[in-house]
């Protein structure tokens, strides 16, 4: 899949999918500065220096541009957070790897202000339901579903004791993550970021006991 | 204090007193569906059927309205849920009536939609630097200094190791009951109430080891 990608010119890219891809990115910049909510045609339209119609011809209606725009960084995640998790041998290595990654996430300023997923399900918790809401509702399904794989995975390679709860893991390893994000941004510090490892690594101690 | 309480005659609150009082507690159903943000002298007067100006007499600002609501919740919460932890014995069995009591508060239904105080911490977490956002903060930095003083109080029994972290703790105290607050909403169930008491019982396990 590399090698298919490094043969593929830039140039094969149809300009209006570039377009689209350059808009995405500053819609994403945009939700993470005033959330999802204030992500509209109106705001990105001034923040990307494009027409609304020229929007139009990309989305169908405000909800779609959230989501694909929800989409995006969900792509970015796995691309940089969960893919080199799974290069990691099966069990506590790709748990580790995905916490630790998760961290770098939300330190390294790839999305501005934080976890911008974690963003958006704070955001939509309370939400009317909406296409938009069923998006983040979805999103944390997968990822709960995913470490629940991975906790798995961890009892069969014999790492986790054979009673250990997957869903039970991932509802802890989530909620370390999630208390991180809101402390963070509550206080407007990284030096919880400890806190938050010393609690990962006490869950992984009593899982692997 | 329970007695002079009872002494207390009804009709010995001024009537502007018992008004503000009803104010406020409209002001706490307004701000539990639409946020404190939402909560303004217009939005108020509409819900509690009292003219702006009747509410300019209570309160100096928007702000002043918002903070004044937050502290009556943070009452409620002391009366529901801290008197009667404080009641208890030191050390564990404080700890564990927080923890109890606080999942009644969220399901309890005494604020609709939850658990208020939490909700307005996430919704401030990413405002802007403001009088209600302070008190935000600070309500947040009480609660935390107090559960981290019950883990203290439990060194000092001989309940928790000597080397335990208080602070490390209340963190994951405090992320328990977030991570519950937020996947409750999300979801809309309360089918993982019995995780977060599954995380509660193993975070109490390994300080109590």
């Amino acid at each position: 899949m590399v090698a298919a990608a490094q043969a593929q010119k830039p140039t094969s890219i149809p300009k209006s999918e570039r377009t689209k891809a350059r808009v995405l990115r500053e819609a994403l910049s945009l939700a993470s500065r005033v959330g999802f909510s204030g992500l509209t045609f109106g705001t990105l339209a001034e923040q990307a220096g494009i027409s609304k119609s020229g929007l139009f011809a990309h989305f169908d209606s405000k909800e779609d541009l959230q989501i694909q725009s929800l989409h995006v960084a969900e792509e970015m995640f796995v691309e940089r957070v969960l893919r080199p998790a799974l290069q990691q041998p099966r069990g506590v290595p790709r748990i580790r790897q995905l916490f630790s990654g998760w961290m770098d996430w939300i330190h390294s300023g790839t999305v501005p202000r934080g976890d911008i997923l974690t963003a958006a399900a704070f955001e939509f918790d309370d939400a009317p339901d909406g296409p938009m809401r069923a998006a983040v509702v979805a999103g944390h399904g997968k990822m709960h579903d995913t470490i629940e794989r991975l906790a798995k995975q961890a009892i069969e390679e014999g790492q986790f004791g054979k009673k250990a709860e997957p869903d039970q893991f991932a509802f802890e390893f989530l909620g370390i993550v999630h208390a991180h994000h809101h402390v963070r941004r509550l206080l407007r510090t990284d030096l919880h970021a400890r806190r938050a490892c010393a609690a990962f690594e006490r869950l992984l101690a009593t899982y692997t006991l």
